[in-house]
């Protein structure tokens, strides 16, 4: 089976696994693990923050940020395609006890006077707006990239307001090395951020958020809370750090394997590429066919390519570093075959 | 001052006040004052549900229809502008941990097809939509209302996919009486609905939520845990029992003097309406002139006129039985003089 | 029927009655109903405090201060027997997020050495004590009363390890008229401090909950979340205003009766008294009869009295104001001939 | 230094680490790590449940159980000293909105009595009992064992009650192990219960929860908004299926070593072991020495010794697979040093 469901379905490479054995462990929850402290070091170093720590997901790192910077009936603003509102089950609320407040951006990116009149004055009936939480590359909006400008302009009106942000960067990397700029540009402005070892980077379990060292304290309790307190957890780190040193550039290969898709499918009747394809996601159009998104999915399944449906007519292809270029060609053809099948019935 | 801040500001008649001396009372919290149950009785009867349950507020009857009708981690599918969104800080993320997902209506209405994307599939990484909430009439869409057949549309959704609704009737009386329809048909579609006493009908505190019995039974618990267990509530039932026998009809001069102020508003210049004034409420729109809202506001205060704002560039007015055909004749004046002090500067 | 199931079921005054219908009245959520400023400013002064708030209940004002001092997490150390965390639906978890403490105290009172033990060091692993709250007088103890030297001691060791204090004082002027000690030695210590207006007082609706300005701001925007918001409120606060200026000193005639009840007690043949009789509250204990408490509180009812249970053998008598003399002798007599009954059958 | 503040120091062993390198992987979120997959139903079969889910810790195995059996403003009955209560900073207030309602237990087993008095009555005011979670072997009571008679007399009565029942296994092996009992009888009268792989056993990272069908499915969402839900997961499953394999049986050498430590404990003038050393923990009580058991744990750190503090005169040591004999006894030798120091102050 070719996989272009995620990112996520990579597997750890060789020389991971090797980190694994050889990693000196510790404690972590005694913070006696040297494995999981370079690596936090190192991490908070890179993304130009006081102080990091290794969570088990996203979600955690994202949660563990709202936990820490927000008051019980706070309003959390975000784009309204964001991740923090889909796909984390409402835990926000459930959890933190605030409440999202969404705003329709440009791919990802909301304009200051958007932002400005999303923030809550202070009034008796209103809750009051604790934190400001960005997405780069922005998932639903297609792997969209969110620039050093745009990121400057929307942490500068936090700035003015007081408002803590948080970026959710599970995918920063790719931004990053589709820009070509140093990945502190995009994650320095933010009160805290958070990115993903186990995404296009290929480590096996692991992110991390940063930020400052009182925050950090903060949410090392947080993360005991949520469970993420792990004991020898430099089995983890180990691959982490790999992923952090040795697969960030060749998350290119990536956004050139997107593009080549992308071409492609401009070219097959009936299917269309639904976002301007920034980095590593591709979103097909399926609205010219006969069939729904889920049943191009099923089809193509049968095919030997997996996919996710991302809407009634769209499909989401994510390319990874365990695709190769005749696998991306295989998956072409068979993206062509389905359409043509539903082309015909239409 | 004449006061067109809200219908809120109403004050209890003298019926109301000989009403609140004479009650019958007993302890509420053991369901043994005879002025209360009445009150919750013929409630119920009026908007066709089992049972009713006095509350302090609006905000209280939504929140306890919130804690009842959902699971923590839930999502409550709503319109964009609504009160529970807008003006309850953020309570319902606050208590009971579930979170808003908004849509943005055509004047309080949700389209079927709007309503049904926004219902969640069973995902591992999405909330579940325990509830749809509606408004009408729509305070933030000015005092918009929602048809029986709307009404029926959006209630028809949410059975399909057996979802609860409630319905937040803060002024479900004025639509009825504009609409000259039996209120039940605007609540018997709902799994619960909320009317205020203490807006139009004048009555000084309380609400009342209804639903089954089974609702109900835990609505009381939920109401006690707010601290919205009172004790000899009869005093304040019996006004409310007033509101509900002889305070409806009059709505409609409410009305008449909102459509008065809406005329004659678009004669002035440099001002215009800002909503079809289907009900109670006329929204001013100040981008004409050379004014925020808030200051149009305070020229108007200093004139005698208390107005809220309700937007940078919008500025409610609410009619109320409090006001006569004089006071408002005089706030319009007021309203030429201060938009023509803008204009001029404009 | 006489009741002596608890002082919350008393009536209001005729004059209370009257205060009500005379009332002047404003909007309370914008802060301009005069009756309901004047009642704060009064018990702020009263208590010993800088400002005040009116809520519906004695529930409302504990979850208020809860709410208000607490951050999610944190933990609540109270008196084992506490209203709190009987009789509140264990609402401060489900809204505040905190977890209660219990400590087993000495009628109501905690000993510095068992208090300190209680108070959470700086622990990845623990809360962290957000809020002290004890409760005077103690409605589980029998009414018990804490006095202002076991105050001092307790909020002495909460000021030297920087933990604010709640004082449940929905009883605390039994506690102030018994010991014959102004009401500000007993409430001035704490951080904040609920009072009960409905209880032996007599008004029919309301607590107030007090404190320094900037938590009576918190708490009246937490108040809003909970539905506690009231419009003309004046009509509430007139009758309480009555009860805190009139009905305090009768408070002596209500722990007369509970004496004479007690004494009575001793003297018949298979129940005792079982708690000390500091205020308005005596505790039966059952053991010796051949009954539960629950089915001596049966018979009670068919005799024309009514009590409630406390326990499988305990039963709550409770003197108010709206039980005569006559009324107190022939409850004792029906308690001899129920006692008599199931002693026969012993 | 020698380790002897808790079995979850201990390191994975060599087969442990060449299992992470031999691991078959895949995405765990979408149920496809066979690795993981392995664990989860060999876990299930061992406990006597229908399914399993593998969780990152102990803690988050926990509040997934309450998450998932309780409704918010319920109330959870637990042992006074347990885990839940002390170590997992109020998640289960914060996060589920319920309240935990501790008992005092004879080395935490609740005998049926006591159990039954706290489970609350149907009550406007009292929240409902959701959740009883159990402890074995307990922590905080010196690793002490819950026996098969002890375990059913207090699940019977919640079968009776229709309460759900939890029980944190943190430590569960100790217990099936000392006792010489198939597992099975320990876990089977629950309706969840929580191992750890990552102490005694000595695995890395990860508990398991297990539960019926329907139980696991909730759980697996619970741990997806905590953040819990991992990708190539099986390179911790795969040391895991090992701890549980092979690891198991030698856990009596910790409990034999505990036995020794006990043994010269009790010659050591001036210390004595405070609990009865049923597993691998035993408690010093230091109250008489001239020192607090922070002094001793200091003066025991100086001189190659690591231990927990347990309380203001309580050290508490564990013995796990990275001590040797030679290592006890030198710790013993320490031990009687540092007493023999603070003896001669006395």
């Amino acid at each position: 089976m070719i996989d272009l469901r995620s990112d996520t379905v990579t597997k750890p490479t060789e020389s991971m696994r090797v980190a694994m054995v050889d990693a000196v462990v510790g404690d972590d929850v005694y913070e006696e693990d040297p494995t999981v402290n370079d690596l936090e070091e190192y991490t908070a170093e890179l993304l130009g923050k006081e102080a990091a720590l290794l969570v088990t997901s996203g979600t955690q790192g994202n949660q563990i940020a709202v936990l820490g910077h927000c008051n019980l009936g706070n309003e959390v603003i975000m784009e309204q395609e964001s991740h923090l509102f889909h796909y984390e089950g409402a835990a926000i609320s459930a959890f933190a006890g605030v409440q999202p407040r969404t705003v329709l951006g440009d791919r990802g990116f909301i304009a200051q006077a958007e932002l400005e009149a999303a923030i809550r004055s202070e009034d008796v009936h209103a809750p009051e707006t604790g934190l400001i939480c960005l997405e780069n590359t922005h998932n639903r909006h297609g792997g969209a990239i969110i620039t050093p400008e745009q990121t400057k302009e929307m942490t500068d009106v936090a700035k003015r307001y007081g408002i803590p942000t948080h970026l959710d960067g599970a995918r920063l990397f790719n931004a990053s090395v589709a820009l070509g700029v140093d990945i502190k540009e995009l994650s320095e402005p933010f009160t805290s951020v958070q990115i993903c070892l186990s995404k296009g980077l290929g480590a096996p379990i692991g992110s991390i958020i940063a930020g400052d060292k009182a925050f950090i304290k903060k949410a090392r309790k947080w993360r005991k809370r949520l469970g993420g307190g792990m004991r020898q957890a430099g089995v983890i780190a180990a691959p982490g750090k790999i992923a952090l040193t040795s697969m960030v550039e060749r998350l290119k290969d990536d956004h050139t394997h997107a593009q080549f898709i992308a071409k492609a499918v401009e070219e097959i009747r009936g299917l269309s590429v639904g976002n301007q394809v920034d980095t590593n996601i591709v979103l097909l159009d399926t609205t010219q066919l006969s069939c729904t998104a889920q049943e191009f999915v099923n089809h193509l399944y049968t095919a030997g390519v997996k996919a996710n449906t991302f809407g009634p007519q769209t499909v989401r292809l994510i390319t990874h570093k365990d695709l190769s270029q005749v696998e991306i060609e295989k998956a072409i053809d068979t993206l062509r075959q389905v359409a043509s099948y539903f082309e015909m019935e239409a």
